[in-house]
């Protein structure tokens, strides 16, 4: 029987249409940024958008062909921002670059991505020039500057990026094609083995857009002016890039200058009412504020993820300078936003400070995403009592499917198992409790080593603190707990293990405490939990 | 060159999913009806998305296949909302009649829609009793209600709602496929000639869910208590039944109690944020509320189109009633929206009354639609300087390309012509001039009928007005106005006429008044102009 088809007009969602609504449409708003050479540069919607067809233009000269990847190691910038539409928007692939990943990572990324040209700030030159001998694929090394700014000499055969795209005329027109077409990569940096890379559509990316700037999620509008602090290379800067033109709001771009001093100045010159980014690079700017004493002028919210926002953090930015914290959740795989903490009407009920408490979860999902949690079999469906933490599996028009180049399939059931232990309540809200391969598996009941560190370091003698599992012979595995002290500072063992007493279940505390002068981080700061687990793989614990 | 594909899950962008996502994240939000029975109907997403289960099975088990048409004449009321989902969610496609056309033209569209099975309130048993014999299609007449309120005899073999659904046990799955599959019928009705369907598929309605509840639309969220006002039968109630799920905010659903007192007795009890509607429904709001001095304690903000919203009232809703209105303009061919009058980042330096008077107009356009406007000739593309009025043409995901069972194209060059006049400004606001086979054009400059029976109608003693073109030996056309005085009042031509100067150019006064008891309208209300060309063709205009 066949069924009766809709006779509505048929258009791909392609990424440059959000370009050039833009461009039609609010064609005199603004891109500003601070760019590496040291300036601002400020033009509109309408000049990016010529900018970016002649890059295409340009990417096209240079011979590149469908599918093609355009590597980048940039900062948020308009050039940046170009590279995205004038590469994804031809049918070329952006594969933006992590540049703080050690320099071997980098190189393995872009031979695995098979990069035919690479795009890159003047902050990376030494960096590419060092590299450059190992990259296999890589034919045009273009840097991301005007002709002024081009070194004298340099061993590689240097484009200047503003000449390419200078040089043509702009006459070109946006093809359309398959919506499923790749429009960009990004590759995760695991903490073992080699980064996968995931492969967005332009399908995938124009939904993402579209949900991103829902009321409940960032709630972007054409009144906003949006600093993406999060970089352009961490997922595509949680898809700003992508839904800031589809509402049309006045973008701003920092350039390398994530000081608290530099994002202040250009939060309160430009404007900026909504900013989004990873927990550290508030605390710089928090700490900037309070030594100078200084408050916002536009700045009223901001989307916090990339790793657990301390609740301290959140109460501090509204408390002390009434910006509204939107704590969210998301990874590479999921384009990334999963979910994000916003009240529903029936929370109007609550006290304020229930509603805080239940704003620090990491919130709900957007529709286009859904999600589950299950018990240790990976099937069995865990309820929604805020209780029960199990391994979180989501689902969703922005989650992939696999990865680039690997054949095998992640999915369990058409579900991608994110890796994380959440709880989620009976209102659909979800936090993290841990990452599955490091919570801790004690009589057949999980201890979630993020609570065992977060009550560490609120220990005021504790400067950073680690939790993780030791083998034992009748429970199987019991919590240790790394600790580097404050410099001056000498808490002994008993100190810190006394200090949770009352704030969790005794079974629950670590069995003992190692006082060590440096905890291992990967390159994206994040604490190396398999590598500690070596270094203690035979510590012995006392007797209980 | 075969392109590189993306790697992300692949699943069509379905109806059900919208409701499946309410039942799962916002299951315990309401819906709140007011029958047709005289009671208030309360229940959850979660309870809706069963029923809508249960239906679908029902509907399968009456004999409905892929592709078949479920006819409806009903209110807004959960019964509705379950069959738009259970219908369309099962790959049936939801039909929506308007009850308030004349009968022969319900059984015209029924026939031409060839609907399957027609479900209706209780309201609509007698016109559908009489119009039975008509319907050569219509193998179910389905009365939407219990058992209690069945007839005891009725000529029709009248099957009951409640009890199809009653007796399904829902073990039901929500079936994926094609989302460019049809999932509901809207008639236009035209002035002239036969009413024509538009066909929107799972995949147009979805994307209009998005785009419809960003924040420069409809800006819906979690918190809102939702009410439309616009009937289901009018273009979906501008797409509310799909987006407000989107949201998970709680619905609330007027039935036919649609005066003043009703609409305010149920914005206070259900504690209403948001609502959207036709001008002439907030009219008698605004009465009843004048009348008995009220406020809204929760009501913040409305859309309003269908026809252009009347500055005056506008003003009255947001200086004595403190509720925003957004202006909106879009059509059935549009699903409907097309426009909303939102201001971006830069008019916040416009004083208060330039703001109001740029939020007059019908507004900008979300992303996923596009427009232009051309000239005469119906391609030279004319000027977004505010002044310019030219032929409207959209594009979008939302907009058809064809009508049902029509086979010739609407389109020109890929665009939809719309039928309106417009003028489009820098900043991307659209404002209805006129329709375009209404404006007058005399010695080759257009002349806005809209615009004449405007400032006729502030008038103190004009009742209504219409501007029709006559024609004329110099200029082909000129405007002459066709009056309805209010009772008691006489006012004189000279009176009319002398009203217009200083309010427009004086090439642009009517040449002539003519006083009539009534003006014909059309079923849903508009004047019909044609047949007032026609009355007046040999109307002869005074030498100038």
């Amino acid at each position: 029987m066949s069924r009766l088809m809709g006779q509505m007009m048929q258009m791909p969602l392609m990424i440059s249409s959000l370009l050039v609504h833009a461009a039609r449409h609010n064609g005199d708003v603004e891109i500003v940024s601070k760019r590496v050479e040291g300036d601002v540069h400020r033009y509109t919607y309408r000049d990016a958008e010529l900018r970016a067809r002649k890059l295409a233009q340009a990417l096209q000269r240079l011979g590149c062909e469908p599918g093609d990847r355009v590597g980048t190691l940039a900062w948020n910038g308009y050039r940046h921002f170009e590279i995205y539409y004038g590469s994804s928007g031809s049918g070329l692939v952006c594969h933006t670059v992590n540049p703080r990943l050690f320099p071997e990572q980098i190189a393995w990324i872009i031979n695995d991505a098979e990069d035919r040209v690479l795009c890159f700030d003047l902050t990376f030159l030494p960096l590419v020039e060092k590299l450059a001998p190992l990259l296999k694929t890589v034919q045009h090394f273009v840097l991301m500057t005007d002709r002024a700014h081009m070194p004298a000499h340099s061993p590689l055969a240097l484009q200047c990026y503003d000449e390419l795209v200078e040089s043509e005329d702009g006459r070109y027109e946006w093809p359309e094609f398959d919506e499923n077409t790749a429009s960009s990569i990004c590759y995760t940096s695991g903490t073992t083995g080699h980064p996968k890379g995931a492969v967005y559509s332009h399908r995938s990316s124009v939904l993402h857009a579209y949900a991103a700037a829902l009321p409940d999620a960032m709630d972007c509008s054409g009144r906003d002016v949006i600093l993406p602090v999060v970089p352009m290379f961490h997922v595509n800067a949680w898809g700003l890039p992508y839904s800031v033109p589809l509402v049309g709001a006045k973008l701003v771009m920092p350039g390398p200058h994530l000081d608290g001093k530099s994002l202040y100045e250009l939060f309160e010159s430009e404007k900026v009412s909504f900013s989004a980014g990873v927990p550290t690079v508030w605390l710089g700017l928090i700490t900037y504020m309070k030594q100078n004493r200084l408050q916002f002028s536009t700045f009223k919210r901001t989307v916090i993820g990339g790793s657990a926002c301390p609740p301290a953090m959140i109460r501090t930015l509204e408390d002390e300078f009434a910006v509204s914290v939107i704590h969210a959740w998301g990874m590479t795989e999921l384009s990334p936003l999963g979910t994000l903490s916003k009240l529903k009407g029936k929370h109007d009920q609550l006290s304020v400070e229930d509603q805080r408490r239940l704003l620090e979860k990491q919130g709900r999902v957007i529709y286009g995403i859904d999600m589950k949690i299950t018990g240790n079999d990976g099937e069995t469906p865990l309820p929604w009592d805020g209780q029960a933490a199990g391994d979180l599996l989501v689902r969703g028009h922005w989650v992939i499917r696999s990865y680039f180049k690997r054949p095998e399939s992640p999915l369990q059931q058409g579900w991608f198992p994110t890796g994380d232990v959440a709880t989620i309540d009976a209102d659909g809200f979800m936090q993290i409790t841990d990452r599955s391969k490091d919570v801790i598996k004690s009589g057949g009941e999980w201890i979630s080593s993020i609570d065992l560190e977060n009550i560490a370091m609120a220990h005021p003698a504790v400067h950073e603190a680690a939790a993780i599992a030791c083998k034992h012979p009748k429970w199987d595995e019991r919590p240790l707990l790394v600790v580097v002290r404050k410099p001056g500072q000498t808490p002994s063992k008993e100190d810190i293990l006394g200090f949770y007493e009352g704030k969790i279940a005794k079974w629950q505390i670590p069995d003992d405490v190692v006082f060590v002068d440096e905890i291992p981080h990967t390159a994206t700061g994040k604490i190396q939990k398999l590598k500690l687990r070596e270094l203690f793989a035979h510590h012995v614990l006392p007797a209980a």
